[in-house]
């Protein structure tokens, strides 16, 4: 049985305006209040958004898409794949880029509980914002932990890991470098460290060095890698994504080095169009088309009440250049 | 004096609902009412949005982006520059790839014509939609005739044209390719033709062949010119974007030719990824920031009924890698 606004007024001993008022985030509200409404929504399982929508009549009909860069290819063409499924569903998508722009992310999540938008797919990076955890609003996340109600679409990164550990080895590297983005405990892509360090064992030397992924690195960043690269005799680099990987692969072909034959460089992401342009950069692919489509599906599960399916994780290819 | 809709129903002599149903192709109409409501707002230079927007008593806040493929850099780096300044301006984006889709692009000119968006930008290939030769809505295009009623921002394609010319003649090129995307006669980007072969004058041999800018050139289509360049040793060549550039460039090497010392080759673009990716390409640099600002003025001039100026030309600028 669906729950109602008024089973969870009257379960938190409120009034239904004050119920909808909590959700929304309108007018000035206790904490003692608020805690109180959410522990019967909780408690009830009771979706809001559904109620709302009911109420306003008809859908909004557009879904927004939060993503640190639509200019980093793999977004790109993350972005492009819902926008063409999302269409054909009859629905239309609002995009926003929040790198290290915590503020837009808030109003994105605004338009959400004002019903401007029906859901939001997110892969943000700005993990600090307390606004998802009080939102029980149709959310879903692309690999990155949001908060415990948002629930993640995945890939599976331990495999991604272990694959380029595996490359690396077979083709003789003994001095390794990853280049990490994502320091977070929480995130999906934390498993792409285990699965890497798990495949390389305790046979080679690694080094490891973090990098923010929101923004590119900078020519004097790329620079000190490469300095480091050459002085440490490294012969085998993880770059955290292949925007970073051809970067550093220009730097050091420039500097000298051949590439592949001295120096492996793996990149992550396999978007279509570096895979069109760097045909010789190895990299792991992520299934960019499954993964708009999963989300879509969790998505619209969450907007229509329904259980949203979450445990698997989508498998990636390795990409070899031959 | 700013037209009302009363003064367009008088002159065509029909209702003012009759007015609203045209306006909003709403209802069944005679094509002879139609016209006659057309022709008096045409009269009057009556600009439906403003009313409408005024009788729904707020604004959506949202623009509507109509691009080919925002997979291809350059659309990408403009959509995402547009979507920074609509977003400091309190207006949201959504987005629609257009690519050989005439009936999502229609869709898209009837959430204008209802409203649900305030204006659109678009640089869509799809010239032959005779709904936007019958609308007098906010819309500002990118380089493309839509039609006699929608007014252009255009970059100087002329001179670009003109410095891929001289670029080539410079290096010593005598048999060139050009590689064109783009055969409409009413486009600005067919300036570029213009500017390349009077730069060129008669001092050397020029061929042309044509492709479908909409879809990105497959790989027998990239053999089929590797061959031609191969066997009409072809020593210079322009390609129509970036990513034809960069394509050419790896098969041609792949091919045993030595890039650039044999051949020459000069994209066109310029966007912030293609440049940090590929600094060994020459290319003309478009002014995709300046240009995003641009669109943004003219469609706001539009929104609010004062004149769009839009007959200068935007500055290029020829990278020459060292």
């Amino acid at each position: 049985m669906v729950s109602k606004l008024s089973d969870v007024a009257e379960l938190a001993g409120v009034s239904v305006t004050t119920v909808s008022r909590v959700i929304n985030s309108y007018g000035s509200l206790s904490q003692k209040t608020i805690d109180k409404v959410h522990a019967a929504m909780r408690e009830l399982h009771y979706q809001p958004n559904a109620m709302a929508r009911s109420l306003q009549g008809k859908s909004s009909q557009f879904i927004g898409l939060i993503f640190p860069d639509i200019q980093n290819p793999f977004f790109t063409s993350l972005a492009n794949e819902i926008e063409q499924i999302l269409f054909d569903k009859g629905y239309k998508s609002i995009i926003a880029t929040s790198a290290n722009n915590v503020e837009k992310e808030k109003q994105y999540l605004e338009m959400l509980a004002a019903n401007q938008v029906e859901g939001i797919i997110t892969s943000s990076h700005n993990l600090d914002i307390d606004a998802y955890s009080n939102t029980y609003l149709p959310i879903v996340s692309y690999d990155r932990f949001i908060s415990d109600t948002v629930p993640i679409v995945r890939e599976d990164n331990y495999r991604g890991g272990q694959l380029i550990g595996e490359y690396l080895l077979k083709n003789g590297a003994k001095n390794i470098l990853m280049l990490s983005g994502d320091s977070s405990s929480q995130s999906p892509t934390t498993k792409r460290y285990e699965g890497f360090t798990a495949a390389l064992g305790d046979k080679v030397s690694l080094s490891i060095q973090e990098f923010n992924s929101n923004s590119w690195p900078t020519t004097s960043e790329i620079d000190v890698i490469v300095n480091d690269v050459i002085q440490q005799n490294i012969d085998g680099i993880y770059a955290y994504n292949d925007i970073m990987a051809i970067q550093l692969q220009n730097a050091l072909r420039k500097a000298g080095k051949r590439i592949p034959e001295d120096i492996r460089i793996v990149g992550y992401d396999g978007s279509p169009i570096v895979q069109l342009l760097h045909p010789d950069l190895p990299t792991v692919v992520q299934p960019i088309r499954q993964a708009a489509q999963r989300l879509i599906d969790v998505l619209f599960a969450e907007i229509n009440n329904q259980d949203p399916v979450v445990n698997d994780v989508l498998p990636i290819t390795f990409y070899n250049p031959k």
